[in-house]
């Protein structure tokens, strides 16, 4: 056995994902469907038998136990380090001089494992969060901010390790006069509500910046500290990733597909620094620790996508959708990329800002909003939500027509003109109104395909326009 | 927010825990029953309804949960001394002083938390697995060594951290020439096996003595160096103390029960080192870190006992069973006292020993030993085994006759003499045997006082007859 080169070494663990996966699936089927984990996919023509739900799980615990014992692979090369103090001839010395020997622990970095362990806690956490809601439908308002308890250990970490809560403050608005006026104030709201915080836990949310800025760059750029409120977004991100995945679902593969794109995505963007000699050692372990996480991730995903693409003969549940999204927040958070994360789930987001007014009970929201399955074609159609007053409320009236106006909804008019339906608002059913019915493999790939573009145009965007936002771009500094 | 006093901060969990299981068990139970995770009481009067199973999930569920909130508390004194490092006016500093207070994050036990963080992560693995085996009854040879891939963090955190794989051998060995002759030759073997192990895997079991043996033992014990033994040994530990557990069940109280006792029992033995003044750091550390696992969980399975308890409203199912083995095999692992786990475990040994003829299919094994409840006057009595041939094999009239001999089996015969039924072979059984039939709680009562009673005289025994037999005492060192 010799230390490993990494990339390899996880695409190894990605084969034996994929393989675990398309093995145990099959198998745990009928299972499944015997202890209740089973649904009826709408979609299909008549008849429809029953498939199981839930398989998520299976790829959650494969996951799981393949990072589990990734970890000697991952710490090899510093478990060999410590052990070769001793051998054989070593063995008969005095104990006082193995004694010795315990201070070369430091030499382990505790603190990787303490993050890599919090990570997989974390993950496990959120799987059991979803199979408990899988198993007993766990309320809406209950669940919605149990992430947020699963990424305590993931915090506590940062907390210790990094403590870096300070974001980089655009230059349009350092520049300008009106800019710098709004950030003084922020800055000081920002600080009073940290003493505050300070005070009542004994807590400091310090203030240090990333050894990157300090070493590498040559113009330091202006930093707004956030405090104890990067916390709250970390926080936030954790229950926005996983949420706002389950509510981009319901299209047989849409679930698995968006999270193996995204994964690419994520990837790539991992190796325009791993495979660039001129980027510091922090940034090279933040990406390398995404890589870690995501490589197999793909690989067990893989594995579902197979059983779960059109015609689907297994639903993946929220547990996978939980897991997954879980999986992207982790990466984001311990990797020091959040916002990064952030745009590269903008087709997510956009979801979740048009879905808004349905979510929130601004317009009506029927129990589900997945697309109309026609049996007759075999094609899926926009599925349509009731107004419940004549016409709609004002409000609903100035959104639905505006909405119209821009082509972004579809309205269903009675006689007197008052609109009697409207599609229901999510990026699935905006796409069948913009591009008519589509089989559902179709469905699914234009949205998959619709993700991989903007993630890369995002990746572009990222190292382009970003740098000349920002004032600097993390990964052009060493040959600067 | 002050330091807390832990003992006090720990007793507070455990007060949180019990009224939290004991709001949630109730408001579940509906729930449960519906998902089909429900069973009758077979030793009740009938009509028995049918009750919930598998509550051992909320507690275990409740346990995780706390564990992971009271990371804060445990860790607090670092997080401040760390964080005290910046203050107010330290804020509009450079960033390059700020960058130097990085170095001072070796302050923060990064060992410790990743020790804590592998504990939790190890019992989560194992709630999982018990979960899959209340819901998917998964068969006996595959759950089997399942708890051993949950324990692989554990090991691996025990690798890097302590690396201590020596055995005091009892001086009653060294001192005679039989027992030395023996004890170099195990030791040949032992390290043998270890060279080839190192010269596979590339890791070295290393060979490193405790820091008290050394900073305070005038006489330094013979010492037995197991290396990669040693961590196969723990490994058994995780399978041994979940399954010991598991099969010393059936009676109304009992699984929860036996499991606050242990707990108890292992207080017992902390607070002969907590409390007393001359003990190293290490065995502080060690008892503390127990005791911190221990008595949030002693206040979460008293929740569950007081449904569990006859009358049973609820079953605990065998996610109950798995998890508490756990933590306490985690306890005896992290801790460095898995060799007085043992001793504390000794009534689940024992009928683990007695049960190993029917387990391992010697004599004839009915699929449930459990007691035999009579409608009539609402006493236990024995079960009894059916032998398939006529009087048995000779092995089984060897086994049969020399148990009951000593009174350790009770034997029915036909008017030939020919054994034909046998009393199960567990402690539950002998117990009816020996006393008559009791009531359920009684019954309960009985093995949970006997229980008691054996930890007591163990922890006695450990303290006594202990030091006498390996020369030397960890608990008296420091008076020596």
């Amino acid at each position: 056995m010799k230390p490993n080169k990494p990339l390899r070494t996880l695409t190894a663990f990605a084969g034996i994902g994929y393989v675990i996966t398309t093995t145990m699936i099959p198998r745990v089927s009928e299972v499944f469907i015997k202890v209740g984990l089973k649904g009826r996919d709408m979609s299909k023509k008549p008849p429809v038998a029953e498939i199981p739900e839930s398989m998520g799980i299976v790829v959650a615990v494969t996951y799981l136990t393949l990072m589990l014992a990734l970890i000697p692979f991952v710490f090899f090369k510093y478990l060999v380090n410590f052990a070769s103090m001793s051998n054989d001839e070593e063995v008969s010395e005095t104990y006082l001089q193995q004694y010795n020997t315990l201070s070369h622990n430091h030499l382990f970095p505790h603190n990787k494992l303490a993050e890599y362990l919090s990570a997989v806690l974390c993950l496990q956490s959120t799987t059991l969060l979803g199979l408990f809601d899988d198993l007993f439908d766990i309320r809406w308002r209950d669940k919605f901010f149990l992430p947020s308890i699963a990424s305590l250990p993931l915090l506590i970490v940062y907390y210790v390790d990094f403590s870096v809560t300070s974001i980089v403050v655009p230059s349009f608005i350092t520049e300008s006069q009106w800019g710098s006026l709004l950030l003084a104030n922020v800055e000081f709201l920002i600080r009073w509500g940290n003493i505050v915080v300070s005070r009542i836990t004994g807590l400091t949310f310090s203030t240090l910046a990333p050894d990157y800025y300090i070493k590498t760059a040559i113009k330091v750029p202006k930093m707004l500290d956030l405090g104890v409120f990067y916390y709250l977004y970390m926080s936030a991100v954790s229950i926005f990733s996983p949420n706002s995945i389950n509510i981009l679902a319901g299209v047989n593969g849409l679930e698995v597909g968006q999270l193996i794109v995204l994964g690419i995505i994520l990837l790539l963007n991992d190796s325009c620094y791993l495979f660039s000699n001129s980027i510091s050692q922090a940034a090279r372990d933040s990406h390398l620790f995404s890589a870690l996480f995501i490589i197999p991730f793909i690989g067990v995903s893989l594995g579902l996508l197979q059983y779960n693409w059109f015609p689907a003969k297994v639903f993946v549940g929220d547990t996978y959708c939980y897991f997954s999204g879980m999986v992207f927040a982790i990466v984001g958070i311990l990797g020091h990329f959040s916002k990064t994360l952030m745009i590269f789930l903008l087709p997510q987001i956009i979801n979740f800002v048009y879905s808004v007014p349905q979510l929130f009970h601004i317009v009506p929201c029927p129990r589900h909003r997945l697309p109309k399955f026609d049996v007759e074609d075999g094609l899926m159609y926009p599925s349509y939500g009731e107004v419940t007053t004549t016409g709609g409320s004002a409000l609903q009236r100035i959104m639905f027509n505006t909405l119209e106006v821009f082509g972004l909804i579809s309205l269903k008019r009675d006689k007197n003109g008052d609109i009697t339906h409207f599609s229901n608002m999510t990026i699935i059913n905006l796409i069948l109104v913009r591009l008519g019915p589509l089989r559902e493999d179709a469905l699914c790939m234009v949205i998959l395909l619709l993700q991989l573009i903007t993630g890369i145009s995002m990746i572009a965007f990222r190292h382009t326009v970003g740098p000349w936002l920002f004032g600097y771009d993390n990964l052009t500094w060493g040959v600067k």
